[in-house]
């Protein structure tokens, strides 16, 4: 790692990373809700794909608590994640893998929030319009992961990583007012729709799932169901007709041929089909090795644009809510 | 493992545990299709609260293939599974894994079916009904699964599960009679909706999976998604209306508390709930040790109880299909 490449990492990431050093890990492991959950599938793929020795799983929080996995040990790194630091199963959460002996790295957009003085490593990122996309929480996952395979296993997608981080917002903003106008169409055309699904494959899934969840069952109140590309053919596609909306994302990583399959067959018989497809990025700059994994991280960006064209289109806020921080559950 | 323990485990899983005995295994994956790959959930709760040293994941076939997970290697067990054996993907998911040097072994109801062949060892289940629950592809995971416990780390379970077989067939027989007037008046109450979400946890999160993705998607036309009950609170619950339909199920594993919540909070704001609640099974005779998971497989069972009641009060039998098997894909 030179010194050029190291300015542009968030320092509670270096932190974070100097402590991995020190430390035997067999294990990661991904703890979060809802969106927070959603955006860690793209660095559950890159361990999968990358680790030669480390392993991982995903878990939402309370399910990670109750189902208390064997592998959890003071040789493992628990990385979680809430916004706002105070989602109380991911705080929770976060000292049960302490009490284990787990070394645990918060991501929070709040520095002193419940979930940062959980964690033996809280790492602050930036939120909302106008942030760099490089201090993102997508982006600090991805130091995070890269960095420990750098570290461990001299993976070197750490240093492409991080000479990517200086172009990201360029290429966030582009694709931002590239997809604007497919954004304003599709929430025109689909603005009455009672049911979307959503589909994709490998670490698009966590986009596919957080546009299912998040968006549209959430901040829409539309049904719907992510979709694995995969899946699909073997349920999932019988519910297919003209006149049922998928919302189909076409990625740039390894399983890319799933979701090429799974957009094909739903054209033969569908009518209502949106397609959101990396290809149509530009990621000039960035290496090959990574590229897949960039165009998850964009595509989530993208997506929150489709919402939000669809909100306004359905006079329907994304903050809109009926029960979420509302009445106790 | 004593005499009277053995002799009632397949003896296809007893050649597959001999070959596990003289095998170093770190590493096993869960690879199958839809309905197939619902069963094996199930089984990697086991092993992630179980397994002391031997690590898993479950994928999808393609996504499996694609994603080529690194920790896939000649230290891997791939246990795979369909019902005719002849799932393409599937059938190239245990090529691939032996192209890797895994030991692949296979659950199909077709002995000499291509997945049979393409597999290091075929495991043959009964299937439909009137068969022994002892010999189905549940049961057949859980032996698998159990044996490698028991041999590679001495896990006792394999005897509780084992002592269990000669006792499932009654257990099953009494929860089919105990449910079925529920499941007629499910079907009744529930023939004309257009969208049923399905909830649960932990090991149940398989039978869920397969009642939305499998029984509602594919064989009702049914619009659905299967939510995890502790992912509900952070977002899918906003969908929850005092008319929007929720199939809850509890178990007894370790998650229940998840499921419970869930379904306390659900019952203050919607109107349309199902629950399929384990603690009414007779279970007599199982060990507590794995009394989840067995209950997990009763579960499994009872929900194609009800969808098979809502096929006949839908006139829309489970066999109806517009593509599968009719058009290519």
């Amino acid at each position: 790692m030179n010194e050029m490449s190291t300015q542009t990492i968030s320092n509670h990431v270096q932190q974070a990373l100097e402590a991995m050093k020190n430390r035997v890990i067999q294990h990661v492991f991904f703890v979060a809700c809802g969106g927070s959950s959603a955006l860690m599938y793209p660095s559950k793929y890159v361990m999968d794909r990358e680790a030669k020795t480390i392993r991982s799983d995903l878990f939402s929080s309370n399910e990670f608590i109750y189902r208390n996995p064997q592998a959890l040990d003071e040789k493992s790194l628990v990385i979680l994640c809430s916004l706002s630091g105070t989602t109380p199963e991911t705080v929770e959460a976060a000292k049960f893998a302490r009490s284990k002996g787990a070394l645990t790295v918060s991501l929070t957009n709040v520095g002193d929030s419940p979930l940062a003085q959980a964690s033996d490593y809280p790492v602050v990122f930036a939120w909302g319009e106008g942030t760099d996309p490089a201090e993102s929480n997508a982006s600090m996952m991805y130091q995070l992961v890269f960095g420990l395979l750098h570290h461990k296993e001299s993976n070197d997608k750490f240093n492409s990583y991080v000479s990517s981080l200086s172009l990201l917002e360029s290429i966030f903003s582009k694709a931002w007012n590239q997809f604007k106008p497919n954004a304003k169409e599709f929430a025109e055309s689909y603005k009455k729709e009672k049911v979307i699904y959503t589909m994709a494959s490998g670490s698009n899934f966590g986009p596919a799932y957080a546009l299912s969840i998040c968006y549209f069952l959430e901040m829409q109140w539309i049904h719907s169901a992510a979709i694995h590309a995969g899946e699909y053919f073997h349920g999932p596609f019988e519910i297919l007709d003209k006149d049922v909306p998928f919302f189909i994302i076409l990625g740039l990583d390894e399983t890319r041929p799933m979701e090429e399959r799974a957009l094909e067959f739903t054209k033969r018989y569908g009518h209502r089909i949106v397609v959101l497809d990396a290809k149509q990025f530009d990621l000039e700059g960035i290496d090959e090795g990574i590229l897949g994994y960039v165009a998850a991280m964009v595509i989530s960006r993208v997506t929150r644009l489709y919402a939000m064209e669809l909100a306004a289109a359905r006079n329907h806020p994304l903050t809109t809510r009926r029960y979420m921080w509302k009445v106790e559950y």
